[in-house]
């Protein structure tokens, strides 16, 4: 049996010192949670094709544009899932740190391929 | 297309009146995402078979009893996943909000059906 341990959401990025690069902190059956830290706009326009994805602000302000909305300002404590197959990008002028929940086989920047992509090898 | 707005968790508990009472806020595809108010110990001890089950907690205090391990406290900004098949309870002697996110085919007491438990409709 794997002993579980609380983790306290925020203590996880003070091992991240990578922005755009997702952390796998948890799984829940075939769903990982990651928690990530943007800063600038590197991550391209992109969609997953099959999977849903949740957003959640644990600090800062995330800048989120979905294709047929205006761009909206999401703050600490809110979250947005942006569905399958619909085109989005993130930004942020400030450090945002946020907890994502997706399916094992959300690839991070979906049909986009850039400098910034990260594998789920890259992680863990 | 259906336009998602953005949520803030916090808010979602002014709609919420009862105890023990999960409220759907969001899917992932096959995930739904809830908001519950604990307070009291009116939640049997019980296991979900298939599904892992992810507890993370808003605002207050939740003592964790999980099966071959210590009680312990969690606390705000901590998450906790019980794996599928591990025997669990939850109880909080103040007011606690928490987030869960679970598999839809996760039952709310698990394996135990009491005073408290909700059917799926009931947390819509």
């Amino acid at each position: 049996m794997k002993i579980n341990i609380n983790i306290n959401i925020k203590q996880t990025f003070t091992c991240i010192s990578e922005y755009f690069s997702p952390k796998i902190i948890g799984e829940v059956n075939d769903v990982y949670i990651k928690t990530a830290k943007i800063k600038g706009d590197k991550i391209p326009w992109h969609h997953h094709k099959n999977e849903d994805e949740l957003f959640y602000i644990i600090e800062g302000n995330l800048f989120f544009e979905v294709e047929g909305q205006e761009g909206f300002m999401m703050e600490e404590g809110e979250m947005y899932i942006v569905k399958k197959g619909i085109n989005h990008k993130v930004s942020s002028i400030e450090e945002c740190k946020i907890m994502l929940v997706e399916h094992k086989t959300t690839a991070h920047t979906g049909n986009i391929i850039s400098d910034i992509t990260k594998t789920i090898q890259e992680q863990k």
